[in-house]
């Protein structure tokens, strides 16, 4: 692991999520860029000492080197955003694969730089985007790819937070910190921090991509130096349209991220909220509560589920079914076993490549008087 | 009463509304175009036949020329969208206060017109937007005008329907016919309709009004004349901003119109489908579950329900709020009584000309290419 | 009407009930056993004076004097528990149809001498136990009928309040003395009140009888004289078991009376705080949301549901719905012509008796140490 | 551990919440009675071959022989009812801390045979009961006990499931065999399986011990050996009084374990479908809905989550919360260092003889013909 030291909230996580199944174990990390206290870190997680590195350089060094069967498998990077790219790149090119915090670089030029070394070194690369992970978001996705809603017409996509109602930034809050910081988070705040979850879970959902987007980006509270704020008209490839927004001063707010889509015959809506139900609505006969651990969904929620219906399963479980299926993907290709198509399901380079040209579209719309503008790549 | 008869929803509803409390009775009316329907409309209605007329024009004459004591007081007039001006103009040059169905008009000149006769007249008018009458959307209102959430930041208001995914007015579908027809309802269908409702409530619950919007308008269902569908950015008159939308093809939804609104320090959120609760946030506390009946809202909501708390009200009492305000405020006016500011709370000239410079500018918009399109008035 | 004068909260439920539906008018009434308020509630419903009288002996003796096409029709009795039986058995023997307020009468012994006074006297009978009439109550009952879930094994009926959490009776509450009141209300407070309604959902929605219970009936305010409490575990004729619980001590609780059924293969749930949706369970596929207004639900839901699904129903349309069917029943037989099944749905005699029959059981119960009670009749 | 080998339910779950907080590592076990099932298990584990040992027995000799550094520090017992006792006792008497799954052991008197090993061997024991690991439940225990609702009076908790509304246990269901099993369940079947659960969770919510039941219990499912189904009216030592009802029979019930409390001010609802809310509500303002993961709920809703407000946790994080504390306070107490009330908080000795005294009444006064049956130990 690279980050994810003291005070970060997605290490903790990320670690919770990866260890969740038992399919993948801590062997090495650095954990800050604090050699100090990325040596306490390592040691509050049980690590070897001689595997607690003090630079993700000397890391990825040092792996490589220990005989295949003692170094680590792959590594996950778990630093903010401006601190992506150099480390995932290296590790890519000394043959780990990588597991990737989002959104997925700085830029867009490093994510279009980042694609090539994926393909260049042909490991395998997982962008976590939490929400996809939900057996109930996979149910939906699989739902409207069968068809029977039709054509779909309509996407409503929203992700209200409230916490950086204040100004927050200006205690030491360090989430807050480097999150509203332009050197450290890139050109968006909030439409890079949670508006790319929004945007990916629409594109997810539907099977459909965006294509143009008309944006009101906000930066609402005084001082703030990135967006906090912002609504977005979309229009999707196949003549579809909707709305995403996604907004971190909307005070009262949790995490609570939303979906709505309509065919012609129907449509789904999915929360966080109620994580565990997936709501399925027909224009002539009853709405149908669908649930996580029933015997009735879809291979792919039955997949990413492990407990029976009605025991609630949460975000570190859909954080971890990321984990799992790129642990069970990656396996089978070192073993030369067959993997399942349930298992390659987690998102990855084109995931990454699409959230960051969303990122640039979208402040470019928010800085223009043209309405509608093309996020075609 | 003027339209509302066989095949009208909307006519049998004001029927209710305004006997509910009775304050209110039915004693004349013309209900349709064609005087035998309007006959037996009548007699359905337990009317004596002497007053049942053949047409608006004969109805407001004749019942001038009655005495004060026997005459009508007010008239409703529930006619499709082109039919309002007129019937509306005549009875107030008649002296008689009017109760009217929205939009108020079929356009912006005409609402333009009407609120000078309305001045000139003197008389009573009421627009009956249904939502603000429910008790909720009132202490909702009462709450954010008491500053206790700090300034309104941010605004999202959305009215989806499903019913007109499909070609209903190919079939022989009245309510679906006249909704759809240019030359009944105007420029605008959808956001006539119901975007106008979605407007109205944003306005009245922040007190604020909108001055800017950007719209995505469109018309889905193949061989429809008028949108079916539409998706607003709003900016407030405060600088607060906002999404609108409203759909009639959100195939599996109902009437669940729904407004969020968050100020600095918490906010509210209503929605018809749970109308007799409203749920406060806040930044730093929990939430707060207020319900229609208690003994701790304000006069406002008190004064707008009729049953213990627990006890669902819905949309007839609702609408029968409008109503008995307008019935209270009118009587108070005709017997120089004093009247409550409560009473006043009903939608008057004012709305409907708001809502209908929204029709005109929202489909203006929808169809420009420049981002923001200003709507003040 | 008799009863029903100022402070009273049911009288004005059923008048605005009566009205809704434009099928019944109020013609006359003996407001309050005090002549002055009766005269002066009389006015204020804009009654004729000559029809406002100074008891309900004087008002049957005088309205069954009248030309048939003068007097009233029916008469709502809606006084406490003590003055149902008089006015009744009157009213039924001098030729007038009879609504009465559940409980039914002041005891068992009444109950069934009114069952013969109806047989006797050929006259309609209907009683208001308000949940009945709700659309989707009505559904419920519709589809366990139809066999869907198979034999009915489990039945939860609950009705929890929690306005009598304090000794209300000891300030001047008129509602809380009546009812706390064992002269006035009978030998159950809380099992009369509320108890009865869910009792009576249970057995409407199954349409199975209660043979046998076992209570726990208790009276938990200091100073109360009536019970306040109950629970109750529930035996029924076709084998199911079940529990039934009635408080007036739930602190914060309102009036959100609920009831679940199971069946071998599925059930259904309701509840009053989401009235209008009516959720249909099954043992090995999605739940189902059935909802008021829509298009699929049976002719008993739609007939007793006045706008489009999604328009909230609530407290008074369910009530007015057995003054509806109550009075289209009652004109069918008056005009001799077609009755439809689903006008004669609404609650009668026999739904008293078992009322007062559960009241006198329910209490026997509590106060014994043998476990089970019949409770047949 | 012990028990948890190949179609076992639970013992994945203690695996997955012992690993969750990287507190705990898995270094031994033996999973089956069948020592090959057993050695397949251990490798699926990653486990080292020389610790899957093929009996408990064997495991616990040679673990003992281990130096202290090496050796495992307690054993989790996963099995059936039947094979809880002598691994539990067995463990203690060599040393070994012991968390234990519940119900605690066959019957009573084993249960109390086991409290009595627990203080001889000054071993630290834990018993997982779920449903008192959410933060919200201890959110509601630590709000009842400030007094803050007054003196509790009510208590209504129930836990409807419906797997077992078919004969599964005729079909190869290893889940539905063993507990329908008196073999190997022990006197009760649902009542033992989640009625415990249900009773543990009432006296912990509100720190109040049952003192009198009256019981109705059933066993519907045709050829079924044991309950699937029961109702209790429930007794407590301060007055209060309540219903618990558990069953297996109710189709389409998934697990939604759910208890409401009120005091003389107000009380608390919580449920497993909606788990990371607590809904606190008020005889006269508003209800109020607390969240896990937010800043203004108590040390021990805080000490027990582990994301942001929003994100919702879920069974697993409850069932981890249990083994995190036991494994806090097991190193407080081996490293000598000091322990936080928060981390003692976790179900032990204590409860599980409540909970076998439950079932063991719980049955009789369902055979009884007495109504009140006390349950005083």
């Amino acid at each position: 692991m690279i980050g994810g030291g003291p005070g970060a909230f997605i290490g903790a996580v990320h670690r919770i999520a990866a260890s969740m199944d038992g399919e993948i174990e801590l062997v090495c990390g650095t954990f800050s860029s604090d050699p100090e206290k990325s040596k306490q870190a390592g040691e509050m997680l049980y690590l070897q000492s001689n595997r607690v590195y003090s630079s993700y350089k000397e890391m990825i060094k040092s792996e490589a080197e220990l005989p295949a069967a003692e170094r680590m498998d792959f590594v996950s990077i778990v630093t903010p955003n401006h601190l992506h790219f150099e480390p995932a790149k290296l590790a890519l090119e000394n043959g780990f694969h990588v597991v990737l915090d989002k959104p997925m670089t700085f830029d867009l030029s490093e994510a279009l730089q980042l694609k090539e070394v994926v393909a260049k070194s042909g490991k395998i690369f997982c962008l976590t985007h939490t929400y996809t992970g939900y057996p109930m978001v996979k149910e939906a996705r699989q739902q409207i790819a069968s068809g029977k809603f039709g054509k779909i017409r309509k996407v409503y996509v929203e992700y209200p937070q409230g916490w950086l109602s204040t100004y927050l930034e200006g205690a030491e809050h360090k989430q807050a910190s480097w999150r509203t910081d332009p050197s450290k988070s890139g050109i968006a705040g909030a439409m890079g921090d949670i508006g790319t979850h929004a945007f990916n879970l629409a594109e997810y959902v539907t099977g459909l991509k965006v294509v143009k987007i008309c944006a009101d980006i906000n930066s609402i509270v005084e001082g703030r130096k990135l967006d906090d704020d912002g609504a977005v008209l979309l229009n999707f490839e196949n003549g579809a349209s909707g709305v995403l927004f996604a907004t971190q001063v909307a005070a009262g707010e949790e995490n609570n991220i939303k979906i709505r889509v309509y065919g012609e015959k129907g449509g789904i809506e999915w929360k966080q909220g109620d994580a565990n139900s997936l709501l399925v609505k027909w224009l002539d006969k009853p709405a149908e509560v669908w649930r996580t651990g029933t015997g009735y969904v879809s291979s792919y929620a039955s997949h990413n589920s492990r407990v029976p219906a009605g025991h609630p399963e949460g975000y570190l479980e859909a954080f971890a079914n990321h984990y799992r299926n790129f642990a069970l993907y990656t396996k089978a290709r070192i073993n030369g076993t067959e993997s399942k198509q349930e298992w390659e399901d987690f998102p990855g380079i084109e995931e990454g490549v699409r959230g960051m040209l969303f990122i640039e579209k979208i402040i470019e719309s928010g800085k223009s008087n043209i309405k509608w503008i093309e996020i075609n790549q």
